[in-house]
């Protein structure tokens, strides 16, 4: 196997993390575990095969952990792991730097942001949000 | 023209500086202005092409300015804008996370970054030799 040769040390950086999905399924693990099916909700314009794969390679690089929880029917998680979270401060910066650029383009964050619980100005709120919602999930899944 | 919606902040980011070239040709220009030619022997796998479309991109994002010098033969220099300085601490964390990593993958990240002038342990010397490299290749151009 030839050895690896990278110019500057963020090449290995957005090896792990670089493409169109990564950082965004990395910015929604921060807010928590999540299930396909939440993220698919969260990006609505990717498809379910390459949602599969960007967990896989993130999983492989062991920036994410797949829970599986042995039940009926099965669950499926995903959690950024401890390297993972060792990223948590990029991918704040990222959201922050974005949201910065969006007012700055547009003006107003709420006009070009889609209206999901994770854009609540109210953080407490919408965690609260979420996992009512996810009790529910739970709750209908169960009946 | 249909108005953009984002699903969460950071997808605005990845619009400006996302891709596999834009981080690298951006971390390069935090070390001080660069010419096309510079960038490319930082970066050998990207073609003139790749670079000048990247380069005009950021130029159009407002996060890089291209400096033209009206001299004989005429010069070009591209760095970061005020606006491109604030992307700095993101891209230093991902330098940052990437050295980490290459340690973390393989035990020594001299064995897998390629020896150029940014690479070098003693940052002030790198920058010193960088300014001499330049001086020399103004002088060999004026030659």
């Amino acid at each position: 196997m030839e050895k690896k040769k990278y110019n500057i040390s963020v090449e290995a950086t957005l090896e792990v993390i670089g493409g169109k999905w990564k950082c965004v399924i990395l910015c929604h693990l921060t807010h928590g575990k999540k299930r396909t099916s939440d993220l698919r909700r969260l990006m609505p314009s990717i498809t379910q095969k390459m949602l599969t794969q960007q967990l896989r390679e993130l999983e492989d690089d062991g920036i994410v952990n797949r829970i599986i929880y042995h039940q009926v029917p099965p669950k499926v998680e995903y959690e950024l792991s401890e390297y993972g979270w060792s990223l948590q401060p990029i991918l704040d910066s990222l959201c922050a730097w974005g949201e910065h650029h969006i007012i700055k383009e547009y003006g107003d964050k709420f006009a070009v942001l889609e209206d999901n619980i994770l854009n609540n100005k109210d953080i407490g709120l919408a965690t609260e949000m979420d996992q009512t919602a996810k009790e529910e999930e739970t709750s209908l899944s169960k009946n």
